[in-house]
């Protein structure tokens, strides 16, 4: 099916991006679930709750085990999460003996939040990564261009002229600023969710905090004194940081897409989109891409913080909105930094 | 790859609808950009604007076309849209002789757009359908619960005593007035676009209006004076009208959220989803994502809302911008309808 | 206070709007709502729920009584809606022996979404004006300017030339378009509000619809036969049309502000805004602000789609946010017919 | 004019807030401009720019300098921002000789930026000491009831018992993290904004850099490299975290009105809302307003993630969609504030 562009064969070309993709794919999904199944076992015998013998068994059968996606997908459509039917399935694959020891104390949104968690951390290296990389073609930009002249536009119209370098900084220091914003962000998604039914993990007793973080630490990711569950900021913020980055390509694709004007012409793009009507047109694509998917962003990030009036210890609507969104917030930047990429490649700023 | 869970084969389960997405896969997109290439060919053969034998030709070969999917792919990252490389491929499919006629004066959005059109005509179709049945599922619950004395509530408080219908109401005649309101939003949808390269047909010469009128009358879309290419009311008005059903419909899943609270218990559901840490519970979870839904498509309208700001006879950044948002709108009011079909069916008021 | 730029001493130079924002002082807002409890009262009187006489002396005593806004504010700060303290306050205008028969049945959202439409339906008859003036004004332009040629745009690059005329029709046609769809959203915001507390009338027994029909007609509303306490699709609608003609205007301005540039100068405005810092610019200061008002629009039009979430027979939550948004969507519509027709009365198109 | 309920005489009670507001009068709007102008002539007259006399005369005669407000209601309206017509005034105030040397080498939008600059830094204290409040208002709320049972509903049922403490955690920790989030946010909006024309400071040559430290300073405002006017990442990096403030306080807001629900009455509120129609009633408007909030930021912060793709060296249209949205952002995120201190100090857990 294709009702996203990100997912569509064809119009994916444009806008999707496949090493963000390969972060939510369905396997990359239920890896991650698996990955948290697998070590809370582990924590578990490692702290004593579950015995030694269940944990490794636990560990052995999940490490091959072959979830039936026709199965999850019914089990999504009744549960409205994957996860019953997900633990279901495990404990079939463990056999009886240890099937009690599976998902033991923890729930749902434990699971996939930190299945989520698991995978943005990668990704936002990832995106992080490509920043870096923005940032030193457009250095490279006003190191070959910037003291070519341009025109600074204010309201749409002719200011006064300015080196290009001024506007390659503009262009590139709030990707500078977003790189500085990215830690704290990062630090506030990459936590491990594990509260149990309500978040008091209250099956495992006195042995909740010690299982806590073993299971943090077999995870890398930082335990928290108390789930999430219902405190959605730190996702709501990773979004916002999505959108500003977005936000800031969009700002430049918009530069670019003027400045390439034919009756401006004051950059040029070795390479461009052409026209089934009009052979001779070569066509700022990637520079309206940027626009696109900043405007896409700036969209949904409406959508997320509705998300954080997130009532009582679950909120079923609240939370899957955020599973409408967040994947595709995240593969809108990833495709912006790709496309900004490619863009600045092939920019050159004209001599007057 | 599944960035959307519209298009994800688990979480598909819960909230994607197979009849809806069968109008967005590749190949319905495809199929349609086909047709209106065919029909073009045909009409301009009718009109003597191309050879009679090159009308035929065309429709013969395009009729067993099969697209390079991989090379559309690769198309439409150049170029911003498919259209351009799928002429090359209509082109190379008909061969030397009748290739000039393929497409002959049509522009890509025109393809695009009646594309679209030519899609959403049945959609709407089976969207109206779907309305009338949940009116009348409604209807049938007004009769068999509508006496049943149910606790009014304003401002989360209880207010006085009234029967169920009064509810079941609310519910319904919503649905009836977006029925009432969808014939104009489609007569502004279903409109054959077809303007060449700016709008203005200029390769057709005095033959544009017999052509356009042709077309429209093989396509059976409404013919219109001049192209909309810029002019996106008629699809934005779409927009508004899916989430204001959506929106109904997320107002309906509320209530009965809160008429199935444990505390509450005025309207039981037969079947609901289960927990992984709390066997005993019974969760509402169709009413939820019916607020899901709603609250996604009235995240996602905004976006659709800024795409009016289409500039001069061609915008990339806005045009691209709808096609991120529009099939998911469509899609999440199918799965709404679907959803509240379901959700009602199993639900009843109780008796206290 | 100014938090608004629509009720700035400054800033409303820009973007306020005198006509629009009369209908939404707090003056005409307490009118509104004496008008509704006058009426109600003489529909009582005149079918006999209350004496003939209360009736008559409600009607002459509220005709003269000037509401303490002191103690309305504090009212509202307490209730979360006006109308407690207002009746209250008019109980003690009436007196002793009619203060029993004040408000009769009626509840404070059947006062205040009445009052509502009771000043929506002069106002949308002000837009349509206002519509029908650009329209014509478009006209004009067309016939002086139309055959004037310009360089058609696509994807932010020159294409082909067309006449003027293509231009502005493109401009002009969607607001017609608009003109058509406002029967249908005005005849669903001018209805009549009145159920009472749960939507049932219940005060009112076998006088129900006899009171409600007969306080339409003092009112020239439309009555309907269930009140839409909870059921916003009427209001939601009418913000989307707002947002549909702002958006379509913005698409106008920019398509000025682009053909305005120094570089293109296809288009000439005899007036502009000035610069602080260079006297020489003429900055396109109405085509600019048509798109700050479409993208304003844009983004308010989702909270109301939001609001059609409006649980069971009455919302605190969403029906509040409807009166955050709303009036502002009507002035910003308001203000940015106003910009344009300034804007297409100083504008030009230049033979090139 | 009351076209915002934050500006309104009446509406004013329930959802204004005073202590904000008085960052955004038009007085308050205006002294700040004037700091800029008097702060920029003195450092100009430090570093040699311009005479110390006009220095000083500047100072002393701005200092008591009346505006014309409709003269500047006038010139914004032509000018698209205030500046222009108020350095005119202000030339005039300070007489033939020190003219020339009023805001010289500044443009609109350093004025305009710094001057809210200048008025958000104390109103961001204050929403932190505001924060500070609630966050102590829970601790002792908890300390007073946590160990109250409450029932943690899941997906709206019922789900396992939990100490009341877990809820008020719940809420209280996500305002300890937004207390952590501002100083960064604080850090990149309480900067100078000064660049000129163009951003370049053409006018001031080698003296530059020397007038713009001195100008910040006297501002004690941070000074940057570079202005940021068509960066908007600080603005909206502020937008966004107004709005994790305001959601967090929306769930907490939510959770109480589910809890305080007739028939699950796990928290009582001494004061509520009254009904004009069912006397009875105790309605929890505080805590359906902190919905609203949030619902209200949630949907505003959109549009300020869109006024990131601001176009060249100034964007009218991006930059006046900001005045539209930003303040009353601030003011809906004090409110909440305000709001939920008076709701937690009526409320009380119920033993069960």
């Amino acid at each position: 099916m294709t009702i996203s562009p990100f997912d569509h064969p064809v119009l994916g070309g444009l806008l999707s991006d496949e090493e963000v993709a390969a972060a939510f794919t369905a396997k990359a999904e239920l890896d991650a679930l698996l990955a948290f199944e697998i070590a809370l076992a582990q924590a578990e015998a490692e702290t004593g709750v579950i015995p030694a013998e269940a944990g490794a068994g636990i560990a052995q059968a999940l490490a091959t085990v072959s979830p039936d996606i026709a199965a999850l997908r019914q089990g999504v459509a009744q549960d409205g999460v994957v996860i019953p039917q997900f633990v279901t399935q495990l404990r079939a694959a463990v056999g009886d003996k240890f099937a009690p020891h599976v998902h033991f104390g923890a729930t749902s949104q434990d699971v996939v939040d930190t299945g989520l968690a698991l995978r943005l951390g990668p990704v936002l290296h990832l995106l992080d990564t490509r920043l870096s990389a923005v940032i030193e073609t457009l250095a490279a930009l006003e190191a070959r261009d910037g003291e070519i002249e341009t025109m600074a536009h204010t309201r749409m119209q002719a200011a006064i002229p300015v080196p290009a370098s001024r506007k390659i900084a503009s262009w590139r220091e709030p990707l500078v600023r977003h790189r500085e914003r990215l830690g704290d962000v990062r630090d506030e998604v990459c936590v491990l969710s594990f509260g149990g039914a309500a978040g008091t993990l209250e099956k495992l007793g006195d042995s909740a905090q010690a299982v806590r973080d073993a299971l943090a630490r077999l995870l890398s990711l930082r335990a928290v004194s108390r789930p999430r569950h219902s405190e959605r900021d730190g996702i709501v913020a990773l979004a916002s940081w999505l959108s500003l980055v977005s936000g800031s390509l969009g700002k430049m694709g918009q530069d670019v897409a003027l400045l390439a004007q034919s009756e401006v012409g004051e950059v040029k793009l070795a390479s461009g989109g052409g026209s089934s009507a009009m052979p001779h047109k070569v066509n700022p694509v990637g520079a309206e891409t940027l626009v696109t998917l900043a405007r896409f962003n700036a969209t949904l990030v409406s959508g997320m913080h509705q998300s954080l009036v997130h009532e009582n210890e679950r909120s079923g609507a609240a939370w899957t909105l955020e599973w409408l969104l967040l994947p595709q917030m995240v593969m809108a930047t990833g495709s912006a930094l790709r496309t900004a990429q490619t863009l600045l490649q092939s920019l050159s700023f004209q001599r007057r």
